[in-house]
């Protein structure tokens, strides 16, 4: 790329779909991609933006020229206008839109107005509406005059005078139907509109379960609003899943992967942070009981082993219940059952491992000079602590996901944090306050 | 449900959706599972089977007899009826197949034939074709004396005399355009054609980049074989988000959240297991230091410091990369650039965290009586193993995924075990080994 191919690589960035093209910015550190994008046609800057990440796509448009971002995006489906536009700082969002056309400038400041997780921020108003007595015939005609469907039409809307909606007509029912009947003969039943404050998630999960490719959208009155694309639909399941994934490490999915060393080091440090504030909790915990340790150091040999069992037991459960309450597997209904089942669970595995860990570390250390005669105190404690740990990781795996969702916090990225910490803490306590009532 | 509403329950599943059934099903525990189960009228049971995870799915699927559960599949689509089939003991398919007729065996023989997780696996047959150079209106005609398309048809298929690929023709471009046109001449050139063998995962990055509804599949020769729609890529989709997800957590997306508690303890305890094997090791490590511990216990109380940062460090970049991978922005061609930014992000925290550490042991340690003499060498000791630390569980968060997937070892379930593994040892193995050094 350094040695001057430019023509290659600016005709290959020009020919591509813009998706790609996005897709190969955003693989590519930041040095060259600025290089990049900078040969990318200016026509064709609109196109990548909508594809490219939020981080990225924030830094190229708020350095573009208000006007440039303006004529760049004019093109664009509503909701990715508004999705472009929605991220930046208000100040470039006036200047952008004061150099659109008034239409423009009205259909986005509405589209701005929904809330981006929400039906009205997926929603595109290019519809296609008809009146419900007109023949096939002549929506067929219709349509033929108007040249060019908008991109995902698989269906028309049919609307009555005040323009509620009435029914959906899928494409295929115009085409094989006989053409002298009325549309709303041929209402696709299986369409049910969704209203605009419906929250994505459960939109995605709609379109999941109806095999949808498009659905219309309304206000509270019925009023026919706009459509939602299943592109769009996949775009929120992809984002939702990355979310669980990358919020369980701390990270955050929309940044940039290649983003500059110190910008990744600070965001990184602040997960750090609030980890070692947490190790501390149990190093203080652990400091409690330093006599007893002073007296029996295999005690500190063995004291990781506990905690650890304890947050892996629990993190099970608490990944399990995270998942069972995004694909809305799990309700307040059946979470009385889940909770007892994860409790019996929890209790079988640690009776299991207490069995097995507290036998080998008897045996282990019966063989020893220093310890044979302790051997059964030290199995019976790191037991009892195992089976205690185990227990509270799992109660609190299943308890942790739905209390943090009811109060709004986000279980993915702080349930595993506060799950650990209790698990280190109740697992150190535990076997070391054990110990300590057997050895003081 | 308990008290005989069996036949407000038993209308309520035979008139929701089966989608809404199945999913109805999934969130039940299994004793009330099994009793709606068979309130499920016989003709529906192949709509919901579809529909349900696999575990479950093939418990109810094996119990049916197998003329029932052939006939109860018979009007799914292919890629369904293969889906159910697929994951059955050979024992029971083959007495299904039996059941069938010859056609329909044939057609599914054919369909198990392909690897479940490629574009053959996801594909129907249903697909509407024609010639290149017959003109709209027959196409319309044609159209219309079929009376019913397969569900999801966006587009029709022109192929020639040995039915190879020539193009696809949108429905709407079939609306809008003159009626005495050639189809070959409104051919929509972004539908591209999909090798049969094409792994899933890259079929739904095809689907997502290209905003495709459905797309043509071919063999090798260009013969068109069948197409994929959007619905069964929706699924792949967020079956593999599902997958990274849990196996994080030694999970099976697949398993039944409300299976019953011995099945899952079973599970459980292999994952829980293998983590008191890794943990072994760590108080191997720490045994090799008993000495160095007996003489000072602080180092038993600091101990867990280094270790537990070590290991959020390496999870933060494996997380990154394993998502990375999965997304195909990471390749071997800017790994590199990628893993000197990780040694670079961990070099900076390392040292920033060294610092904040090594200053709190020291200041705290020299304020106590015992300790205060060799709070210089406790802070430093604590401050090295932790840059040593950090820096190796980045390094191998990085690598990790990469040797793993060359490998055909799946990251996301092992890399985590591996990499705590590893952070676990070398941190105490960094920290114990410096105090050693120093007070030895």
């Amino acid at each position: 790329l350094q040695s001057g191919m430019f023509v290659q690589v600016r005709m290959m960035l020009n020919e591509l779909p813009a998706a790609d093209v996005a897709h190969f910015l955003e693989s590519t550190p930041p040095k060259e991609r600025d290089l990049l994008w900078r040969l990318i046609n200016t026509e064709r800057e609109g196109q990548v933006l909508q594809f490219l990440d939020d981080e990225i796509r924030n830094e190229y448009a708020s350095n573009m020229d208000p006007a440039e971002l303006a004529a760049a995006t004019r093109d664009l489906d509503i909701d990715n206008q508004a999705d472009i536009l929605g991220d930046l700082p208000d100040r470039i969002v006036k200047e952008v839109l004061a150099s659109m056309r008034v239409q423009d400038r009205h259909r986005i400041e509405h589209a701005l107005g929904y809330p981006e997780d929400s039906a009205g921020g997926l929603m595109n108003t290019d519809v296609v509406t008809v009146r419900p007595l007109v023949t096939i015939e002549v929506v067929l005609r219709y349509l033929r005059m108007k040249k060019e469907l908008p991109d995902n039409t698989d269906s028309i809307y049919v609307v009555d005078s005040e323009d509620k909606f009435i029914g959906a007509v899928k494409l295929s029912s115009l085409i094989i139907s006989q053409p002298e009947q009325p549309v709303d003969d041929v209402l696709d039943k299986d369409i049910q509109p969704i209203p605009v404050s419906l929250p994505d998630d459960d939109v995605a999960r709609l379109f999941e379960r109806r095999d949808l490719i498009s659905a219309p959208v309304i206000d509270e009155n019925g009023k026919l609003l706009g459509r939602i694309t299943i592109d769009d639909v996949v775009d929120v399941i992809i984002e939702d899943a990355d979310h669980s994934l990358m919020s369980m490490a701390g990270l955050d999915e929309n940044d940039d992967t290649f983003a500059p060393i110190v910008t990744s080091a600070k965001r990184r440090a602040i997960w750090l942070g609030i980890n070692l504030i947490t190790v501390m909790v149990a190093v203080a915990v652990i400091g409690v009981f330093e006599d007893t340790i002073k007296a029996v150091t295999a005690l500190a040999i063995l004291q990781p082993i506990v905690p650890s069992m304890g947050g892996i037991a629990g993190t099970q459960t608490l990944t399990l219940v995270i998942r069972g309450l995004s694909v809305g597997h799990i309700s307040s209904i059946n979470f009385r059952w889940l909770m007892l089942k994860e409790l019996g669970v929890s209790v079988l595995n640690g009776l299991l491992w207490a069995l097995v860990v507290g036998l080998s570390v008897y045996l282990f250390f019966s063989l020893t000079n220093e310890y044979s005669s302790s051997a059964p105190q030290l199995g019976i404690t790191i037991a009892g602590a195992m089976i205690i740990n185990l227990v509270v990781g799992a109660t609190l795996g299943a308890v942790l996901p739905m209390i943090m969702t009811k109060m709004k916090i986000d279980p993915a990225l702080s349930g595993g944090v506060v799950l650990t910490t209790v698990t280190d803490m109740v697992g150190f306590f535990s076997f070391l306050g054990l110990a300590t009532l057997f050895f003081a």
